[in-house]
């Protein structure tokens, strides 16, 4: 089963490795993984999205929490939480394939960011159920490169 | 100097504790880290945004290429690329405040996203410019949380 790992940390050297290290020396491969800063530069954001057996993905979440940069570990899964992702899609694109193409992105509200003869780029973002569903229908006129940010979630209401 | 590091790498356990590993063991810190899935789902792509002395970076860069599953290192910085970044944002929002906040979101084509009666959740995407902008507008009403992708960066054009 899926599961989204929020793990607040220390922004210091080495953490990032640390905690990947955890997960990787117990043979778990991660999903996708984004870091970024909160709104205190000096403490930093991780969420791992990772495909692991509960009962040793709370041994691996103990172990985390006892790392000394490690500030906080939530597992948001089951929770009530708002998850998105980000997405770059480049896009074969004759001239005569733009509009339908800008069409499926103005119905995911996705916003061309970037247009050149032979292709179009598309940024758009979402849950995983939205993402998939542009992708597969993008594919259709060919997908030339993709980039994502990996999963990021926030716990909803004042919490 | 800030570089954006892009990383083409199969999607094997270990492979990003290594890849992270190098930046640490140099003493660098990683501004921020992205990674999710390509086209093809058995090969991932790391973007690395690293404040990095532009000599140890090409040893890095070096010793990167030489980890047996990467496929592809590049220096984006200097390149003609699109960065994007996308941001969830927690804003304190008092009944009375909420229409303040999103005009400040429709301004930088941002999306509400959760309303409840204490707080507003804002999406953006943007580059760094764009996000610093409304974040420092909307610390005005007072920021809850932030939770960050890292920034992501495909090439411009048809390459």
């Amino acid at each position: 089963m899926k599961h989204t790992i929020s793990v607040l940390v220390e922004n210091k050297v080495g953490v990032l490795s640390h905690a990947a290290g955890l997960f990787s020396s117990r043979g778990f491969n991660i999903d996708s993984l984004a870091v970024g800063e909160t709104h205190d530069p000096t403490i930093s954001r991780m969420t791992i999205v990772v495909d692991a057996d509960e009962r040793i993905l709370e041994q691996i979440m103990k172990q985390l929490r006892k790392l000394i940069d490690v500030i906080k570990v939530q597992d948001l899964t089951g929770e009530d939480f708002i998850d998105r992702e980000l997405v770059l899609v480049k896009v074969d694109a004759k001239p005569q394939n733009r509009s339908q193409i800008m069409q499926v992105a103005s119905t995911f509200r996705a916003r061309v960011i970037d247009v050149n003869p032979k292709s179009l780029t598309v940024e758009v973002t979402g849950d995983k159920a939205k993402i998939n569903a542009i992708l597969e229908l993008l594919r259709e006129f060919g997908i030339k490169d993709i980039v994502r940010t990996g999963r990021i979630a926030m716990s909803r209401g004042s919490k």
